[in-house]
């Protein structure tokens, strides 16, 4: 299967790149930058030097005439100009950027200050957290792959959320992020010198994860809360690592009989086809490095019977479960390979 | 004033040390320690070649003769032996462990699983809040000197729970810690390459720190609350950093009629006479080293006013305010000495 | 064909089991711990949960009935005492320990301060620097894996040293190293605190690496000098960072007439058929990032017509390239596959 | 004394901001900066909030009446067009960039790639390494605050080249900064995700230090060698860390019955007087933590007799005793204060 990307650049893109470069049925046939266009991607990229000989492209419709999918790896504001033209085209699309996230035109527009796309193409797109959307992944001509707070917090909750065992007014969700999730852009927030040796909380109540955290959490509690409108607490915070995310997730249990094995054995049971969410044996936590590189989330429970209420540890690795590696799980569902195809590196530790 | 630290292979210790180097008013005349009794201070600490000559001792209570100021920076479970004798002979005691900081015996027994002080010595601690409990702390004999997390965690919450504006039910504490607070002992959890490039989280609804901020809200609360026993969910993450404390605090608000900038003016207004708290402008959140090396702790306060919780980002350095700059602080109280004394130094950016 | 690794607990082995995980023709069905003996892997490393159910085993070597290789990613002095039993069995040993790489044992007994392998094993090992000696590889039962300091070094001096055209008397390698390379064993020199914000120097003149080096720059240089026993002086220091060697090589041409473009020609010819050294184009220099995770060594050269010196700066991962990805590198080469496979990985970029 | 410093933005500013603010006799009146002017200073460093009242202004000479000496923290290519007015108007001024610190013009147009300063001011500017030209240093007007790898550089080298012990066309200097000595602009090279877990080299044969450290070694050396005109191999690596920087240097002994305590010895008593060089008992090397935030320069000496080469490893924190520090020591020197005034603060550690 013959794919792009748009947005070669960043790091999204470099490791499609190296995910695809793996692929047994995939192939990388076209690299698009607007920045860089006509550039070499060793270039950009000296790490890829020997490896790809790819030269990378100003976007043209006309040239992706070979092409059956393209991953957009852009900024805000990039794909939802330019995935009507490759869907008009039959090309299928992974978008990893936040264009297709939002099923609500003007929560977008809230919270990305931007317009949103028409809903003719909004309509068509389906929310790719692959482990929860599968079915619908698999028909989809456009998938908006999820953010990667939202993929770390929405596999922690989701499950408990079915079983209605949750408060969903009560979500608080501290996340702690490396700096690669900023992208490549430079800026001064993302200086060597000022992320160092420092821990910064970024956003409070403004990151555009909130409303798709929401709209998720609001779509499976359907049924359990009268209140349809969960609103949660969600802090970002930056720490001086390069790859990797943790949400340290709160919320007050409805009943109190629920006892951890319970909620512990229900998860187990939740992944137990999904080879990529491993839930931790009771009273152990995951951290960030143990998914390092690969595709895996690892989730740790915790109960507190002096308070009611349970505390999740949700980690990956945010270029890869978060984005790159969520998007090539979302191709192998949708040519209905086994899910794990090109996925299989363990993390790399340490 | 002759001052002396137990405990002088430690991280607390050899921040004290920096400290009375600079400090007008207090002499370092003696440094105890149990395992490198013997060697001179150069060997195991090269960074103070040619700085200081003191040869380190082991404890022995004659050799205090002249010492009228003792600094614990022990392990848990040495000073409740030690601080008795010293006591007696009238020497101040400024505690770094956690010794002397739990009122109820039984609390200390069941969170630091060892047999507590006797009440006899307990009852005469006074907790070493500075900004709090400056009063009591200015007469007391044995200071219990307060935990890094409590610290920052306690300077950011009293102020709205003395104002009754928050649910002291709700309280829940995310707090990210650089790793000196592990201390130098060595082990398999601070070894480099297993916390570099890595967020653990660690002893969930097991930290010794989680009574210590409950008794404390607690007493803060008494009057605003009918039950007396509020409880705190306290997460305690490793993040790859040496220096620096960062507590996310959330919380739900009694009144939704209270507005940010009440809240921000309430705070700058209560630490108005504190130089070391410094409350910043709404909309903005201090990052941990914009107080590292110094005695800050800077406090960053957003309410959310679509779920009614309020955040507090307090930030401390903490081996400065979290243990040895807030000792000196003490000891400047406890003489009559402007609390600034030897604790000048603006953060040490970037 | 069936893999043993011997000392399961540190990281080279984790890397082993990584790489044999995605090798198509390797099986590895025992990893053995003197420490750990009876755990299962993933209580060790917890990142392997669900991936690897092996048990850990204490060495008996009638267990390694059906083993065909073992793997000894042991501290020095253990392989020594362990290969011969497994030579005599037949088992085909790949030793990442320094114990079988001096030929002459007396230079082994100076500089590991420890008793020299009998000559009738040592003299059997072929020391392991894929891209130099496969043809004496390809044969051997013993392969002295070579030492993370060494590979970068010699890849990138003997073919300079092949050619004549370098003074070997004037070596001086400037060795930086990751953390990692010291191992899993906790030391108050690889503790967070004592490493992160630092760079140490180490084992000046000490290092064990120096005699290993200067026994491959003499064999490498016969033929062209009279003195047959060129010193190199080599300095190690420690940076902050897990993964990662970058050697910084210095040396004087023989003759100035040579220029940049013949060095880096002939480096390029001398590895063109070694997929695994990537020679950079003259004015860049490879960093150590750009071969993260990968087999890569990479190579930049630097001619300075001021002084006559060169300079090669040379980056491998050292528990890949430096470690066990030569490893599997090598047990290729003695199967007679693809030297490529199981090790075709992009480097994990940023 | 009244005292202003041009480009406030920057992180030698900043660090000076430090040192003034804790300075006896020293008081710091104005900020300039040409970007943020008329913002206060809390604004761009809000570590200061609360401390430092002043609101950065842009350069007007006219603004400048009560002031004494200027610190310029500025980009190369800006003081020598400031400091000839400064200087006509009988201001003292410490230049931290490069333009005064190359005697001959035609080296800093080659080398910097801008034309010099008028040789009317350059033929005054006094090069202000303080241990070495201390005597020059006080009665000059202008200083040329030495580069922060010269410092490190020229203090390890000079008193052996003194003696005659070196040959110094041999001298080969390897250096590790941290990423502030790289400033506050921001740039992809200086970008968090690059340069974590990573070490660059960067500038091989192009670094304008390098005629800084060879015109003082020509100026040390004269009188020992014939040839007047040695050149050094010097090469630079960015490390993962802030702040720090080692310089490893390495040289051929003139005389193989130079012993290691010899050396030693010389060193300690060349520098007896003084405090901010400490030279370490031989077989122990200085880190740069053991330097961080104070104005030390320690040396570590190894000397290998089977080379019959020296090696030193000479550390300093690059904004301290390589920037600003420096600058206030030379600041001390001129006013005939004792050198050690606002600058006697132990190094930070951990």
């Amino acid at each position: 299967m013959k794919a792009a990307i748009i947005g070669g650049t960043g790091y999204g893109a470099v490791e499609l790149i190296r995910l695809l470069d793996k692929h047994p049925f995939a192939e990388l046939v076209s690299v698009i930058s607007h920045s860089q266009g006509g550039k070499g991607i060793e270039e950009v990229y000296p790490h890829l030097s020997d490896i790809s000989k790819i030269q990378m492209d100003v976007f043209d419709i006309q040239k992706l005439n070979e092409v059956e999918v393209v991953f957009f790896a852009t900024p805000a504001g990039v794909s939802k100009e330019l995935i009507p033209e490759c869907y008009r085209k039959g090309i299928r699309c992974i978008d990893l950027s936040g264009d297709f996230r939002l099923n609500n035109p003007a929560n977008y527009e809230k919270w990305y200050k931007n317009s949103a796309v028409s809903s003719l193409y909004l309509d068509k797109a389906i929310y790719g957290l692959s482990e929860i959307y599968g079915e619908e992944i698999r028909d989809s001509k456009i998938i908006a792959n999820p953010g990667c707070y939202p993929t770390a917090t929405l596999l922690a909750l989701i499950p408990i959320i079915r079983k209605g065992w949750l408060d969903v007014n009560t979500i608080i969700i501290d996340g702690k992020s490396g700096v690669s999730g900023a992208g490549r852009s430079i800026s001064l927030q993302t200086h060597y010198s000022e992320i160092n040796e420092n821990v910064k909380a970024y956003k409070l109540g403004k990151h555009q994860h909130i409303p798709e955290i929401e709209q998720n959490i609001q779509k499976e509690s359907k049924g359990f809360i009268e209140e349809l409108d969960p609103k949660v607490t969600f802090t970002t915070h930056l720490v001086p690592m390069t790859r990797g995310i943790m949400c340290t997730i709160y919320g007050q249990l409805n009943d109190d009989s629920i006892s951890a094995d319970k909620v512990v054995e229900e998860y187990q049971s939740f992944y137990q086809d999904h080879p990529f969410v491993r839930v931790r044996p009771y009273g152990t936590w995951p951290s960030t490095k143990e998914v390092a590189g690969s595709n895996y989330c690892d989730i740790g429970i915790h109960l507190d019977s002096r308070t009611g209420r349970i505390t999740f540890i949700s980690v990956i690795d945010n270029l890869m479960k978060g984005a790159a590696g969520q998007a090539i799980q979302n191709l192998n569902i949708i040519n209905g390979w086994d899910v794990r195809t090109g996925l299989l590196d363990i993390p790399v530790y340490p």
